[in-house]
This record gives C-alpha cells, sequence and structure tokens, in this order.
C-alpha cells in the first residue's frame, strides 16, 4: 500500500496491453475469448428470432443473453476507461458498435416487445473486425480493398450503367406485361429487371406474353456481358496487386549484404552497390532480370 | 442600349459556357442542379405508376411533373438557341431524347389515357450521360467500352454460339418434356434455355421427366464454361487497356525536365535526353529489370 | 455447240467457287442469302410449333417451309454435285446436317404426325457455322476454341470435381430433407445439387429442414469458389492466346524492308538484318523491347 | 513346392504392382475396370433410391448391389494383405473410403431399413480420386489446388466478409418484412440472404414489402461486386501458376546439348554453355526482346 498509485498504473498498462494488442499472449488468449463470446451471443440473439427454439429454451436463451450482455458491458467500460481519449474511442465506428451491442438488452427492461430494437444486437457480428484488425489478416483484406478502391471510378461508372438499363428495360416490361402479370408498378419492373439482369431469378414475378419473354432474353443476355465487366475489373486490379506486391518483394534484401527495404526504384543496393534485381526470377518466375544481370555481367568483366 | 447586339453575344457566350462546359464554376452548378432535376423527375414517373402513391398523391406529381417539364423545356429551348448547327443538335441522339423527355407530358394535355406514352418520359435518365460525358468519368467509361469494343468479334461470335446451343437445346427439351411440362412451344424452350444457361433460373418453367432433368444438367454443366468465356474476355481487354495506360502514363513526364507527352517508343526525354524509362518500376512492377539493362549499357562504353 | 464440255465445266469451275469461296463477289452475295435463308428457315421451324400461330397461319408456314426445303435440297443436290469426293462430303458433318435439314419434310408426307422428326429441322441453325467458317470469324472461333482446348484437362478435373460433389451432397439432402420436400430420390437430389451449386436456382425443389438449409448455404458457399474456377481458367488461356497473337504480330513486318513472316523465334529480319523486336511497344504497351534496341543502339555507333 | 515362399512373393510383388501402380499394362487395366466398377456401382445406389425404378427391378439391383460388394470386399482385403503399414492404411482417408463403401451393405443384413445408412455407399465415388492420382491428371489437379491454397487467407477474408453480410443483412430483411412474408426468424432470413446475394435465387422466399424490395435490390448490386472477388482471386492465382509452369518448362532443356532441368536462375546451360534463354519467345511471347538484348551485348565485346 506503499506506493498504490503505480501498481495501478501498471496494472493498468497491463490491461491496456491485453485489451488493446495481439502480440501479448494474454492479449491474444482475450481476442480468442472474444470472438468466441460474440459468436456465440450472435448465436443467441439469432436463436431467439426462431420460434420453436425460443418455446423450449426461452429461459435458458434469456440467461446467456444477461451473460454476454454484463460481459460486454464489462468490456465496454474497460476499453473506455483505458483510453486516452474517451471521447474519440465513443464516436467511433466500433465505440457505437460497442454501445449498441449492449444498450438493446437494457432497453428492453424498460420498454416491451421492443423485436426490432433487440435485433441491432446482431451488429455484434462487426466487431469481429476489431479483433482481426490486430491480426495479420489485415494484410489480406487491405490487399482487397485497395483493388477495390482503385477501380473505384469504373466501378462507379459500371453502377450507373447497369442503373440505367433496370430503369429502361424495367419501364419498357412495365408497359409490355402490364400490371396483371405482376409487373403492377415501375419500380417492381425494375426490381424485376435487377432480379433478371444479376441472374438471381427469384420466379416471384417473371414475364408471360411472348414479346416480354423475348425482351427478358435480350436481358439476360445482357446480363451475360454486365456480369463480367466487374469480374474483370476486380481481377485486372488484384493482378496489379500482385505485380506490386512481387515488386515490392523483390527489393526486399540485397543479395549480397542483406540489406532489406530499397526503395521502390533502386537498382543498386545503397549500401554495398549489388544489383538488387538479381533477386527477381525466383519472386516472380519471369525471366526479364535475367537480361539486366547478363548485360552487366560482360561489362564487369 | 447602345451596344444591345454586343451584350447579347456576351449574355449567349456566358450561357453557352454555362449549358455546355463542365469546367466552367456556373455551368459546373448547372451540371449538378440538372442530375438532382433528371434524377427527381425519373422518380416522379417511378412513383405515379404506383397505384397506392399515386392515390394519396395524384395532385403533387402531377404538380412536380409539370414542373419539370417546363424547366426541361427551357432547356431544350436554350440549347436549341445556343447551338450553332441547329438542326444536327435536334436530330442528334440527345437532341431527340431531351425532346421525348418532355413532349410526352404535353401529349397527355390532349390525348387521354396515353399510359404508355408517359414511360417513354423515363428515358430521362438517359441525359446524365451528356453531364457525365463532361465530368472526367468519360475516361473510364471509355477505358470499359474500348474494352467491349476491342473484343466485339468475339463477343459476336460467343453470343452466335450461346443462340445455336439455346436453339437446338431448347428443342430437344420441347420433344423431350413437352406442352404438359410448361414447354409449350419451341420459342418458349428456347426461352427456357436461356434462363437456365445464364444461371438466372426462374422457375417459371423446370423440366419434370427424368430425362429432362438430366439434359438441363448438362445444360447446366455447360453454362458453367459459358459464363466464364465473356468474362475471360472482358478481362483480357481490360487487362491490356491497363496496360496501355501504364505504358502511357510511363511517357507522360521526364523526371529532369518535366517535359510530358514523349512519344510512346522514346526512350530518352527529347528536350534534355534523361533516360524517361525510369519512372517504370513503380508505374507496373514488371519492367524494372530492363532499367538495369540500360545503366549497365553505358558503363560498357 | 461446238464446244459444250469446256464451257459447263467453266460453269461447273463459276459454281464452285459461288457455293464454296467466300472471297467471289457472287459467292459473297450467295453466302448472305443462305444465312437469311436459314434463319427464316429456323423462324418458321420455332412458328410451327406455337399452337396461336398455327391456328392463323398454318397454310403460309406450310408454303414457307416447302419453299425452304426445295431450296436446301437443291443447295445440297449442288453440292453434292460440285464436290470432288462425294462419299466424304455425303458423311462429313455438315453434309449429314444438310441431309437432316431437309429430309424430315418429305417423311412427313408419308408418315404421319411425326412431330420430333420436324424437329430435326432445328438443325439448320447449325449450317449458318459453315458460312462463318468460310468469313474471317474463324479465327475468333479458334482462338475461343484453342483457348478451351488449351485448359482441356483442367476442365475435365474441374467437372469430376463438381459431379463428386454434387454427389455426395445431393445424397446427403437425400437423407436430411427426404421425399415429402422434393428430394425424392439421390438422382432427384443430386439435379437439385446441380441446380443449386451452379447458382440457377429454379426453385422447383428447395431444402424445407433448418438443417437441409444450412447445408444448402454451404453448398452455396462452395458455388462460389467453384464457379470462379473456369472463369479463372478460359481467363488465364485467353490471356495466353493474346500474348501469343501479340507476339505473332510482332514479328509480322521487318520495319526497315517490310519483310513479313518471320519465325516465331527470329530476332533479326532474315532479308535484311534489321532488329525485328523493335516493332513491340507499340504492339503490346510494354518496355521490354526497349533493352533490346537500346543496347543495340550503341552496338551499332 | 521346392521353393513355394519366393514365388507367393513373386506373386504378391506382381500383385502389388497391379493394384498400386498405373504404369504397369496389367495395373492399368485393373485401374480402368474400378473406375468402370465404381461408377456402375454407384448408379446402382442412386436407382435404388428412385421408387419406380425399385419397384420395377428390386431383385437386379440387389443382385448387382452384391456384386460389387464382393468385388470391393476382396478389393479391400487384397488392399490391406499387401500394404506393408496396415494399420496406417486401415486409418487413412482411402482406407476408411474403402471400408464405408463395403460395411453398410452387409450391415443392413441384420439392421433392417437402413436406408441412411445405405447412402453411405454413395461415397464410392471418392475412391476415382485414387484411381486418378495415379494417373497424369495429378498436376492438374495440384495446379488448381495449390491456386486455391495459395489464396487460402485471402478466401477466408472474403468468406467472413460475406458471412458478416448475409447476418446484418438478412436480419434486416428479417425486421422489415417480417413472419408472414417468409422471414420467420434470423436464420431463415439469413438463408435467403446467402440464397440471394450467390444469385442462386431459388424463390423459395422473396421480398413483399417495397422497402423489402428495394434492400434486396442492394444486396443483389453488393453481390455482383462479391461474385467477382473469388473469380478475380482465382484467375490472378491460376495466372501465377501458369508463369511459373512456362519458367519451369523454359529452363527445360537445353536448345543445343538438351540438358534439362536447369536451376530456375541458370541463363547459360551448365554443360555447353549455350543460352538457354532461346527457348522463351515462343513459351510465353512475351520476354522475346530480351533474346535481343543478349546477342547485341557480345556483338559490343
Amino acid at each position: 500500500m506503499a506506493d498504490p498509485a503505480p501498481a495501478s498504473g501498471r496494472l493498468r498498462a497491463r490491461l491496456y496491453s491485453i485489451v488493446f494488442h495481439a502480440d501479448d499472449p494474454l492479449g491474444k488468449a482475450f481476442d480468442v475469448a472474444l470472438i468466441f463470446a460474440i459468436v456465440a451471443s450472435v448465436v443467441v440473439v439469432m436463436l431467439e428470432s426462431v420460434a420453436s427454439v425460443q418455446a423450449r429454451i426461452a429461459g435458458g436463451l434469456r440467461i446467456a443473453e444477461w451473460v454476454f450482455t454484463i460481459l460486454f458491458t464489462i468490456e465496454y467500460l474497460l476499453r473506455l476507461r483505458l483510453v486516452e481519449r474517451k471521447r474519440d474511442y465513443a464516436l467511433s465506428f466500433f465505440g457505437i458498435v460497442d454501445l449498441l451491442s449492449v444498450l438493446p438488452t437494457y432497453i428492453s427492461l424498460f420498454v416491451a416487445g421492443a423485436q426490432a430494437l433487440l435485433v441491432v444486437r446482431i451488429l455484434r457480428v462487426l466487431r469481429i473486425f476489431r479483433v482481426l484488425k490486430l491480426a495479420h489478416y489485415v494484410n489480406e483484406a487491405e490487399s482487397l480493398g485497395r483493388a477495390l478502391a482503385a477501380s473505384k471510378r469504373k466501378i462507379l461508372v459500371f453502377i450507373f450503367v447497369v442503373l440505367t438499363i433496370v430503369t429502361v428495360m424495367g419501364s419498357m416490361m412495365y408497359v409490355i406485361e402490364g400490371g396483371e402479370n405482376g409487373f403492377t408498378s415501375i419500380p417492381q419492373s425494375v426490381y424485376w429487371a435487377v432480379v433478371t439482369l444479376s441472374t438471381v431469378g427469384f420466379g416471384d414475378i417473371y414475364p408471360v406474353t411472348p414479346l416480354g419473354k423475348a425482351l427478358a432474353s435480350v436481358i439476360i443476355m445482357m446480363g451475360y456481358g454486365i456480369i463480367a465487366v466487374p469480374t474483370g475489373i476486380v481481377t485486372v486490379e488484384l493482378n496489379r496487386e500482385r505485380e506490386h506486391e512481387e515488386a515490392a518483394r523483390r527489393h526486399e534484401e540485397c543479395p549480397r549484404c542483406g540489406l532489406g527495404e530499397h526503395d521502390a526504384d533502386a537498382r543498386f543496393c545503397k549500401r554495398c552497390g549489388t544489383s538488387i534485381m538479381r533477386a527477381t526470377p525466383e519472386a516472380s518466375g519471369e525471366t526479364a532480370p535475367e537480361s539486366g544481370a547478363r548485360v552487366a555481367a560482360p561489362s564487369s568483366a
């Protein structure tokens, strides 16, 4: 009791490391436990909505729900206590998700029959992303994300073209088929065009007249080409990503002195002058670099 | 009143800049306002077709429609007034779309119950493309368009093969299943084959006999391969596009003197003689080794 | 009448050129007329199967059918007369298709109600491929065909994996769902698995039990990955095709003397010795060739 | 009878070669016969489940089933007898599949009505993979497998994102549509979201309310982008595989002395010094220019 403040300071630093860091052993255990708790609590929320399950084990589900709610509340308060900028955390995306994960259960104590409100707890699933963010999966997610971000403009143009097609085609089907065949309004027909062009095809609405079927066939043939576009865009971007990764890896280590992290446009190791292009063949399976090494070799003779 | 003509001339030039140019500040505002008006007017046309909405706010929709019609009419007359070649504009794609966007509303004053005619106004959605044409999205659209145009012949061959498959397969299903199972005629069966091969699968018609189901399975397995072809074509073309873009960008600016727009096959800046290949490694991550070769070559001289 | 044989020989050669060559002007007209006749006759066969159309214009359709049948018969006999190896033609793919295109109509004169037989005439659609074969579209078709042929083995492995998955998954669904939910037998359940895995999803059969729905979700998630495989295979092969085409084009013409058609691995024009690699940058947008040209340039100094 | 043990040893080695090797002529015949037996027995299991077939040829099917069961039992015992490590085989994947292929038939003798148990025999289909494993198809399968394995992490991130989307979107649809429109519980709604996002679209459940249809359209538009991701991942990995294969093939044989299997980064044949890069242009159509550079370099010496 001679030095309580530093001890609490050390405890606090320890707790911070456990809660916020994935490389801390206890922190890793905390993350794994958290993922399990999140998944289990999401399953509980799902099961609560199933009438037959609810009828049998309503009590068990309620107890489980309260256990998870209290655990998540403690976690939320702990995070709020440990972070420096409490306001920033509380208003951050994950801060709001954390709050929405527990709030509905408390409100349900006072407000009865708030089914829609309780569903909000399903957002707990988003909390898994925070744990993944700490883990090494972030690279992969970032790679996918960058690929999508890089082609944002192409995707916007694509979406706009699709929206135009479904609007015009849906309106044509509305005129051709009419309300008696399920095409009761333009929005309804546009919805049908979206479902058809994307090859989902529920079958709740479908053309009945020969002309409608002919136009539907045309829309479907267009869908062939259209579904190819996002795939092409994403593939090209992922390929570019791969090439960049390989190029980056290529410069990682000097083959003679082992120096890594050269500039992206460096051609020789900045410490020992060795060509750092030689590392390429293994990395990418392309023979391009050989020409560099090959020509350089005679010049040194 | 001393110099009315030049003043009107200046006004006209100003108006022309606002209406036809996106880089003019007021012109940009005009474009944004136009897009909002177009989207809002399309929503009005859509809502008019929904019986329940129509019942409640028919008056509001009619007023909104007339406001948009009058605005678009003014815009149309303005464009017609401002352009040099009035005839060319009136007969151009967008000239016709502009006219079709307003005409049905006026006609509906004289001809009652022209529902199909009013739907023509949905073509207003196409007018957004004119605004986009002015903006920087045109590059992206052109890139997609060029990719599709470049593989036009491959796509035609593909479409013809698909049409042959659905014709032959549809006819076989017509013989196998017959009218009692929904395959009432060859065109109907071909329509089913289109819906199936494209993986839309409405479910309004489906095989019932074992032999029909077996053939349907074969068609579906073929669909696997077939849906891959347009995707492959578009991806390859988009990749080619990307390579061209990167090659073009590569030559954009000399790293020393900043001179841009070198010939596609230029190897040294034509003004200052600096190698303009240095920009390559970052751009594509592929040709890096050549730069090594280039530097090595002079060293042997 | 002095020289009848040579005249008939010349006529025969002329006819041969018209019927078999696309570059002959009259031959081109013959091809276009043939395509129109084929498409029209296929439309007639289709319309004949539509009860409502048949009821109204049965007479017109019958006359049209006989006109086409007689025309195609004349064409068939002409081809048989003109070719050297009559037996080879008669037993070739197109020879059989030509015969099957006219035979059913003649047989229907003697055998009544041979509906299934009349459908055989739909095979006329295949005859269009012969015309295309003469045109320049054959390159595109061959390119697509080669891409598919090159990945034949990968596709076979893929199809076998898919068949295994649908067999095992279909059997599991048969046990889980049972006959009362539409999964009446293993073949039926396998058919459902094919329809689901391919994302067609007719909806004629669908899981009803929670366990069945869970397993269906797993199958669908597998379908995501599986549908990606043929697309990936075809894309990679089409890309390889493109690279080969570009490489071939690269060697097409010597930039100095204009000599074309060098060997695929030729590095210098065999007539004048100019490096024929210089043509590459424009062709592929890759800068690789520069290194060759670049290094060569100093050597000539 | 003087030397029975060696004779039995020779017989055993012969049998081992037939059963376990594909390159032995008799072994090949054994493999082909085995594949036919497996496929036939799987067809028998399937047909047994079809009520109408079962009613007619129940006796024939039972006999066929017992013939296959006894054949497969002999094969199983033979394998068990021939292998060195009997325990390892019995507990291996194929050892268990072999046992499960015959066991249910014997059990059905004692336990009546074990329909679910008999379905287990469908796993016989997996035994074909063992035969394929011996054949040359293993390369293709490995290539596909490696491509999938290489992008395992990206695929895991992708699956997790998809699961999150269907959970959140499914819950929203549950709140919006409610039980009366088929969205009876969150798991049910999540199942609908899986069926929709993947573009399967059975149509057993579909949105009815305008808001539900609007959200469904959003989910479907997301599905466009999402279905593109696995395709992109697999395509990029297959492309990488192709490049590696080409790079490997490139080094396969020296064009002068025929020496194969050079190191991946070898530039000259290690036996005769010939440049082994010459094979490249045909192989990939990409690295052609380097060969130009190589020849040019010595010319400057």
